[in-house]
This record gives structure tokens, sequence and C-alpha cells, in this order.
């Protein structure tokens, strides 16, 4: 690894809006250099014509073509349930390896563990960052508290892959508008890729979910006044709920910001159809789950804001309909929602000024 | 290992009724035979003296004391949260696997992983059995169901450590007394040294808790009409929330048993006070969780009956105490309720019934 590494980003067949979660989310708010796109099937193309974002970095066919650009990392851009490594990615990732490149991957499945790839490795002298490898030591969570007068707030969602990390990030950016002292707290794989510190909570011995939660939150609520929290999955999720429990509970959030993704009607992945919840329903279920955990002396966490995504009616819809899919949503869950991509800044302040007015009401802060 | 083990508990300093929960589990429940129990604090009394089972099982002081009494076989019998080893037993586990005994270890620290245990290991040419290692290849949950026509049964509980697997093994000698078929899923430490096989699901990789939970179950209603699930945690325990949760929807109940310890009154270890909920409170808490994840098509998972953990009351109050104790637990959630320890069959079978006649009334079995 270097200090101002050079990415590209692997993301062969699946560089589309809907399968490089990571890779979207690398290109919108990473601060070092995207150099390139790794996917033969656009190659020759811009990223920000299949993905919306990363506008003027080239797609390109092999890790050739990406070293020829100056990379000297190769991060894995994408994430399927399970974690393992794609095959199709296996020679890409053996040709970064063996010319020397860093690989930095977010899937469950160790880079290393394939042994061509280590022999891939050892040739190259390469290394390879596991972005889910957890810290050695965590601690059983529910025994420390945060700082008094830090306000943590957790992004929670109506199934995975909704918006959350892209939800935080904007909240982030909009309190320090506001001149806020704010941390962000990276949960997952693709926030720790762009934060460059963090745990996968979903990575964690599963004893440890809750802990590793609260050792960051209590960590980063030592020097800053607001600790942003990206959450995963989903209550409501048949995989991943006990992820989302464990990560609610040890975070212990005072604010929640819950995230939903306008046009998913089930839950991603699974084909017999789970129907998703509604959003007041929605509600109620993570102030509840909230509230079993939370001791004596803490008033009740509750949501006070909607981040919707609405991404995926960018190009065929007409734009009004973002627009009364966002009005809707406040309307039934009688809270303040915006876009804060579709919208911009201004979206992302809605939902700032939500968190800062709850914060003043004195609804929900660790001070109380 | 051998076919027919001959066991030793190790629980130095710790055999006591609130310290030795996988030892009095393996004492009660084990049908391997257990030679003794090795704790220098209480050598030359009798297990049961301290536990309230194991009549005839002496407590010795060394493992050589163990070994001269047939030992083949030196078990971890304590667990405290967190899963380290305790220092004060890495002389007993090294001497032991020196002499060529099998350590079984139910804790999260690995034996191998400490450099003098490996090293008296390959001296004693001795094996480990790693109760909480789970299976190098799991599932995400949510994608099977299982057979049409079991019924699936998890105990749930107050707080961790109240009785659940001691609940689910009285449920299942007391549906196998009443003729019905039925498999056992051990799903922590001491219900796998019980029943030789199982997955810890607070040791897998937080992700896959509920895959794990899943195969178990549907693996086990192939071959019987009640799968009766091991609990574990709490949904409102502040660290292991998640685990709970993650094994709720991936168990897919179709009833649910309450466990509780009727003398605990906040959350075992947190010294700050977090008071536990009350029964039913924590009926609709559990069902209200199961059904966030259960598909169209299915009934609500109930919880159907209580089951409650009685024995500290055992030597210093009137038993009348405890009858009583019963009897409001069964009017408060209006429910049946049972001790199936100091009940008896009477008590297990009170819970059985319990199941079986929530099951007659379709009220909630996968065949609807």
């Amino acid at each position: 690894m270097t200090d101002t590494p050079r990415v590209a980003i692997l993301a062969e067949g699946l560089f589309t809006r809907t399968t490089a979660k990571t890779a979207i989310g690398v290109l919108r708010y990473a601060r070092y250099q995207i150099v390139a796109v790794v996917d033969s099937t656009k190659a020759g193309t811009d990223a920000a014509d299949h993905v919306g974002v990363g506008r003027g970095v080239p797609v390109v066919a092999t890790v050739d073509d990406a070293i020829a650009r100056g990379a000297d990392v190769l991060l894995i851009g994408t994430a399927a349930a399970g974690g393992r490594i794609p095959d199709t990615y296996r020679p890409f990732l053996s040709r970064a390896l063996e010319r020397g490149m860093a690989v930095w991957n977010g899937l469950h499945e160790r880079v290393l563990s394939d042994v061509r790839l280590a022999a891939a490795a050892k040739r190259g002298n390469a290394s390879v960052r596991e972005l889910r490898e957890p810290p050695k030591e965590l601690p059983v969570g529910g025994h420390r508290r945060p700082r008094v007068g830090a306000t943590v707030v957790l992004t929670v969602g109506s199934d995975a892959a909704v918006g959350k990390m892209t939800a935080s990030l904007e909240i982030v950016a909009a309190l320090r508008r506001m001149d806020e002292t704010v941390a962000f707290v990276a949960t997952g794989q693709t926030g720790i890729a762009i934060a460059g510190e963090g745990i996968a909570v979903d990575a964690v011995v599963a004893d440890f979910i809750a802990g590793a939660a609260e050792k960051m939150v209590c960590d980063a609520a030592e020097h800053a006044d607001w600790v942003i929290v990206e959450g995963q999955g989903s209550l409501t999720h048949p995989g991943f709920s006990g992820v989302t429990l464990g990560l609610l509970h040890g975070a212990g959030p005072d604010l929640m910001v819950l995230c939903h993704h306008a046009l998913r009607w089930s839950m991603k992945g699974y084909d017999d159809g789970l129907p998703l919840r509604t959003l007041p329903e929605l509600v109620r279920i993570y102030e509840d789950a909230a509230a079993w955990r939370r001791p004596p002396g803490y008033p009740p966490a509750r949501v006070v804001a909607i981040a919707l995504n609405t991404g995926d009616l960018l190009s065929s819809e007409p734009p009004d309909l973002a627009l009364s899919w966002i009005q809707s949503a406040s309307t039934v869950t009688k809270l303040p929602a915006a876009d804060p991509i579709r919208e911009g800044a201004a979206g992302a302040d809605r939902l700032a000024r939500a968190l800062i007015d709850a914060r003043g009401r004195g609804a929900a802060t660790s001070t109380s």
C-alpha cells in the first residue's frame, strides 16, 4: 500500500448500478485517485455511463491497461451475498498480484486462501489488504457508553443495499457544512475502503457484533460531537438481521435515519418474494428494537428522518416522480425526507437539520 | 477422541452453580461417562454437592488424578462472556495434553493458539476438539424452508444462561415419551458437547448466523416431525442480541418456548443494572421479531409456553415459593408454565403438551 494510492476498481462483467455497490461508493466518495475501472465487457467507455458517477474515469479491459494508467492498487468493486470471490475475477487478481499491485478485498473470502493467488502474490511480492479482517481482540457489547454530549446517529434500512452508507456520508458532509464536529464510523467493506478505517461488523465472530460497534462509537465520540454510524442490512432481512440488531444495540444510537430504496418492493436476492415492510412499520420496528436494550436513564432512540434512494428513476422517469416519492415518504411517516443524492446538498441538509432539531429538543441524546 | 470417551470436566476454582454451566449440562445430559470433575479447591467432595447434579462423580485436584480414574478426555466445563481460556486453566490443559488426553474446548479462544499448549499437544501427541469451530462453508439465510409437516420449536429467553438448553433437552425427552419423532438442534458449545454435533451460532462469521441455523433446522426436519432448537442469548441482551435475532430468523420457528430464570432481575454480568423485561413484554418482543422475517403464507410464530428455572431456590426457600412462581408466570402470560427440572417429567410434559396442542390448533406449523 502507498500513502497516495492510485486505485483501479475490478468489476469484471458486473459494472452496473445494481451490482457494483462498492465501486459506486468509492467512485463517489474516496479521497484517493481512481484511475480506471476494469470490466472487459465495457472497455473504452466512461464509468459514469454505467453507474452515474465517476465521470472521466475510463473503463479498461485488463489489469495491464490499468497499470498503464498508473494504478498501483486493485480494489474489488462488487460484493455478492455470501462473499465469495467470483471465479471470473481470479485471473485479474492473479495478474495484478504478479505485477506487484496491492489488492484491496472487501469480500468474506480471503484472497490469499486461494493457493494460486497466494503464489501470484509471492511472485509479485504483492500485498493484500483484507478490508473485512476484524481486529484480533474484540469486547462483548454493553459495557461502555459514549462520551456525554456526543450524539450517536445510526442509519437503518428496509433492506440491504438501499443507501445507508451513502446517506451516512452525505449527512457527515452536511453537518460539517454546518460547522459541527463529526466522525463517520464505517461498519462495512465499502465504508472502510472509503474512510480507511473501521470494522466490518458482518465479518466478526457473531458474539462480538455489538462489542465491535460499541468500541468504534465510543472511540469516535471522544473527539466529535456527532458520530454517524453506517448501518448494515435490515432487521427484517432473513439472512442479515442478526448483524443489524447487534449493530443497533452496540452502537446505541440516540437518533436514527431510516433509509429506503424507492423502487424496492421485496427483499433483494429473494426470488420467492419477501415483501418489504412499509416505512411507518419500519419506524416502529427500529424504535422498538432500540428500546429493548437501552438502559434506564436513556430516553428512547427515535427515527427522525427518512433518506430515500430514488437513483434508479434517474433516466427513465420524469423527475417529478422522484420528488413526489420523497414527499409521500414524508407524509406517511410525518418525518422530514430527502434523497441526498438526487437533491444534492439541499437534501442532505434537510436530513442534517432534522438531526440537529431532534438533538435541540433533547429528545434523545446521551447528555440527558 | 474415542468412540466411548471417558470424560473429566475442568472447572478449576469455578465449579459452582452460577459459573459451571457447561459442566452442569454435561453432567445432567451427556450419554458418555463422566469420571471426574477437576477443581482443586473442592477436591475430595462429590460433584452434586456443588451443582446439584452428578451424584457419584468425584471432584479431584489434578489432571493426573482424573487420568488415574480412567479419563481420556478433558472437557473445559465453564464459559465466561468473551470466551477467553482462564489463565488458571492453562497448567491443567498443558498437563492433559502432554499426557495424551484429548481436550474438548467450547470457548472462543482456540487451545492450540496458545504456543505452550500447542507444544504440550505435540509432546503428548494429543488432539483438540474445538466445539465452537464452525464449518468452512455456510450459506446466507433465507433460501431454504423446512420439510412441510415438520414443526420447528425455538427456546428463547429473558437473558443468557436462563435454561434454554435445559428446557430444550427436557422437551425433547418429553416428546419422545409421547412417541413423537424429535430432533435436537444444538447451537452452543454445551449442547454440542452433549449432542456430539451442531454449530455454535455465536462463533460463526456474523453474516452467516441465520444461514447456519437454517441449515441445521432444514437438515433435521428431513428425519423428524419435531425440531427443537436450542436458543441463545436474548433479544434484549446488550452483547448477544444479534446472535439471538439471527438464530430466530434462521431457525424460523413455528412455536417458541420462553425461558426465564426466576431470580434474575437484571442482565447477568452487567453491574450498572439492566433490568429484565417482564414475561408478557418478552412474549410480545419475540413474536414481533419473528414476524419481521416470516414470509407470506406462514402464520405468525407464537410463544406457547414458559419454562422457568427456579433452581437457585432449591435449598434456601420453601418449595411452595417455586411453585407459586411457576403459577404466577402462567397467570401473567396466560400460557402453560413449568420448571422441567424441579417438577421433573410432569413439568416437561406440560411444556410438550402445550406444543402438541398448539400444533393441533394449526396455530403455526409449516404445513399450513
